[in-house]
């Protein structure tokens, strides 16, 4: 059973493809000689200045360059940031798949999208279980986690043991299922663990991070003290338990249930299929038999409550929801709190829900997904691994948990902040970062995937920062003279009903630069557009003060 | 003394121009009979949607419609949401300034910048001084905040007393000067108080605000633990106490202290000149002198703290500080929270920061400027106000105040949530809303005052998502043919280089359509654009899933 105990010839090497700039695109891959295995493949949403990207998925050259040396892909758990490119990955080469039900039922679904379902090969793993890809087996251990199912893994290869802990908390009381599975933590770490990849998450954050539990004991009151209203609960659509514990305190309260948004809707009808959710019968009712109960016997529970603007809560606190409005007498609860990046948008929406006259709750109805310090504490000390390899976060979380591993006595040169790319080489008697291999994020926009670069991006930047500003004007080339325009044409730049005299000016000054150029005998396009450019950008900037882009177009006329 | 004795015939009213929809623009007109005052004039710094947008002003109509009724202008305190928008109203119209004397030396810093020191009346108020202003007395009453020289203000009227708090904390042991003159507001209020308008910003906080005094011994204990580092210290630029405790620590350790960063350097210019701070000799120095210094014995203090891309401690992350790096032996701390909004561009600089090797402290080391709930209630408790309007603050910040209120057993109904432009009337006998004037937001950018309207903004959010596609060609009317083009450009859309198929038939396609309309004997321009824009959007949505900006223009040729 022991790989350990054979003679160790080759290194392992461990190769994150993504996920260590920042929260998001989690994909690393583990290779030991001709075997490679990958584990979790997910996106990242854009950054603020990737203005009109959908999302962004990660290179994954490295894998094609070595793709008969792939094996298999093995899932932690089913939230985007882990799961969401595998349908672009798979698009690009074929890899079997390996994940826990939940997981595997949320990836499926994903793949029918893409109609991906049919040529994938994929395995439903249950915890305690192991599989063997190549040189590698992988066992999946039980974790507690904002997602049900999720799994750390012990990945075993002939030059030792890798624990990755996915995405995890402690919970000693979860809602659904086993608490994380300690003890397998603890036996794997009696036979010696190499590397320890933690999450680094909550890795500011001190003490213990509350059990899920709390937040049913929180809805009992709430629902207790709201007897008389209608309840509208916006969670992420991914927190089955935090579903079921809304389903519970609505049944022990006598209300109907709705669940509203697509993402939400599709998750729960694969977990109820899965029956890692429990809902009583005629509890959950369609949107459409609201009106058949009192708004006091009834509950909403909805997407939307990272302010999205298109999610569900957004359209009903504005109207715009078709079958649902939000107003006096609802109480609107946010079991969730803002992701970093979201604070503006969900204080602009709580702000609407209290102008239509609801009362907004948004203090103490959640707790995290991740472990907090005293949590990362407890798992080193069960695995007490050789090196520390912190994994999922900003920097600024990994090196919060470099800071813990420091504490907890294991020395610095054994801990790896690495960035994607890199590739760390270790075996019992040392590790290294040896190489680099290829990596990157593609941005996805519509139908596009990679085929808006920095180029397109930095256009967007300057378009959204002052506009544009477009001259056409067509000339003779052989008669050197202008045959017609220039034509100005602006968009986002100024108000162009109030700024005819600008306008004018401009039209005239480009005429006067042209003319004149031409009668020096300027008839090269660049040149002349660079005329038109140079003029143009000197003569805005002086009158008001804003760097428009610049487009002169030039048409061949020669009638 | 008593204005409440005399027989009141007409009502006081408040009209609040700005600052009741965020925080910021703050601008509230009082009027009695034939009387205005307006109180404060702020700027707001743009939504994320305003882009390119560089500040917002408040819209004075009203006070432009009245301008022979206005007597001044009263200043609390010299924050930018109190203060930016002067220069733009001065610009206007002609209104004598009355403030305390930082306030005042800030207020006169920008007045120079913008030509108007020589043709502004303006008043330097001390505290407990009162000015008369028409039929209005205005009080200066001393507060604490995180700025030097906040004042509350007592607005006595025929109609009533009117307490504005400004924006305000209760500190016992303020850095500079007196506590809070809590005696003054417990003297008027037992005078007979007819409205509190009190700063909501913290409302939704529990307890007391923390004194600025203690963020100097949290200085103390980190000068202390970082002897061996040099010492990078962020800000907010106007928080002149804040700078004084630095400076304090610093000579206490032996450090020399460099001020960095403009807005920052002008205001402790001031401060110095008028004796709001002490600085022993030979403790600031020139930013040339550091290097005459060993690293551990000299300390920074810089703008950005909030993550501005322009300020300095940005620029001495990556690189591009003329004069500091940071890097490995400095330690860099945050003595700020982030606004809301600013989370992520703070997170990415203390990534930044620490991927440069320096240590990043950003906890416990600031206390907010704004009264928490106990302190809102103190305050209520001592004005005893019969009206509550709740006064600076997001919605759901007035909500928050609200609520306290009303536990403090204000009548639900003389509480008034208003909006900017509302017109509250109100006397002893009784408050109703009774009109509206127009009120706004005027977008400011570069020297454009309000040529920026929502026409523009919507054509910078939609460049800024998918781009443009602009497409010229000439069309000879008489004789209904293209007589050049069609020439397809875009930018912002796809990456150009690697779409030459998608932009030839893109271009082959307008060929196509217009040929066939001029056939058809279609040569009205608008016609023909709109069927280019048209076939264009369809086309490029199905094959992009995309939707640029298109835009055709025609060249109107017969040579």
């Amino acid at each position: 059973m022991s790989n350990n105990q054979k003679e160790n010839t080759s290194k392992l090497q461990i190769i994150p493809l993504g996920g260590l700039e920042q929260i998001g695109m989690n994909i690393t891959a583990f290779r030991y000689e001709d075997s490679i295995i990958v584990v979790d493949c997910g996106l990242a949403f854009p950054e603020e200045d990737m203005l009109g990207i959908d999302l962004v998925i990660p290179d994954i050259t490295y894998l094609q360059d070595n793709i008969d040396l792939v094996k298999g892909m093995v899932i932690t758990h089913g939230h985007e940031d882990h799961i969401g490119a595998i349908p672009y990955v798979l698009h690009e080469m074929n890899i079997p798949l390996y994940a826990t039900r939940l997981t595997m039922g949320i990836i499926e679904r994903k793949l029918e999208e893409h109609n991906l379902l049919n040529n994938t090969r994929r395995k439903v793993v249950k915890f305690g279980q192991s599989i063997n890809l190549g040189q590698f087996r992988i066992e999946f251990i039980r974790t507690n986690h904002s997602i049900v199912d999720a799994a750390a893994l012990a990945i075993y290869s002939p030059a030792g043991i890798v624990v990755h802990t996915g995405d995890f908390k402690v919970d000693y009381t979860p809602v659904y299922g086993d608490p994380i599975d300690l003890q397998r933590f603890g036996e794997i770490g009696k036979k010696g663990v190499l590397a320890l990849m933690c999450d680094s998450t909550n890795a500011e954050r001190p003490g213990f991070t509350a059990s899920e539990r709390t937040v049913g004991r929180a809805f009992d009151n709430l629902f207790d003290e709201h007897q008389n209203n209608r309840i509208i609960i916006a969670t992420f659509a991914s927190n089955v338990d935090r579903v079921q514990q809304i389903i519970n305190t609505a049944y022990k309260f006598g209300r109907k249930v709705v669940v509203e948004g697509r993402s939400m809707v599709n998750i729960i009808d694969i977990a109820q299929k899965l029956e890692c959710i429990q809902i009583p019968d005629n509890t959950l009712i369609d949107i459409d038999e609201l009106k058949n109960y009192p708004d006091n016997k009834t509950v909403i529970i909805t997407t939307g409550s990272q302010g999205e603007s298109m999610a569900a809560l957004s359209r009903m606190a504005s109207n715009q929801h078709k079958k649902i409005s939000v107003g006096v007498g609802d109480t609107v609860i946010f079991s969730s709190n803002p992701i970093p990046g979201n604070e503006k948008a969900v204080t602009n929406i709580i702000n609407e829900l209290l102008q239509k006259g609801a009362e907004v709750i948004f203090q103490d109805v959640h707790v995290s997904g991740h472990a907090c310090q005293e949590d990362i504490k407890l798992i080193y000390t069960l695995v007490r691994p050789k090196y520390a390899v912190p994994v999922h976060g900003e920097y600024r979380h990994l090196i919060a948990q470099k800071n813990i591993a420091l504490d907890l006595g294991i020395p610095k040169d054994n801990i790896f902040i690495l960035h994607s790319g890199e590739v760390l080489e270790l075996d019992d008697n040392g590790a290294e970062v040896t190489g680099k291999v290829p990596v990157g994020a593609i941005l996805v926009d519509g139908l596009g995937v990679g085929d808006v670069g920095n180029k397109v991006l930095r256009d967007r930047q300057h378009l959204a920062e002052d506009g544009i500003v477009i001259v056409v004007f067509g000339i003779d080339k052989e008669n050197q003279m202008l045959t017609s325009g220039p034509s100005v044409v602006s968009r986002g730049f100024v108000y162009v009903k109030e700024s005819d005299k600008l306008i004018e000016d401009v039209t005239d000054l480009v005429l006067d630069e042209v003319t004149e150029a031409l009668d020096k005998g300027i008839t090269d396009w660049g040149k002349l557009k660079k005329i038109v450019m140079e003029t143009l950008s000197d003569y805005l900037w002086k009158k008001t003060k804003r760097r428009p882009m610049i487009l002169p177009i030039i048409m061949d006329d020669h009638a």
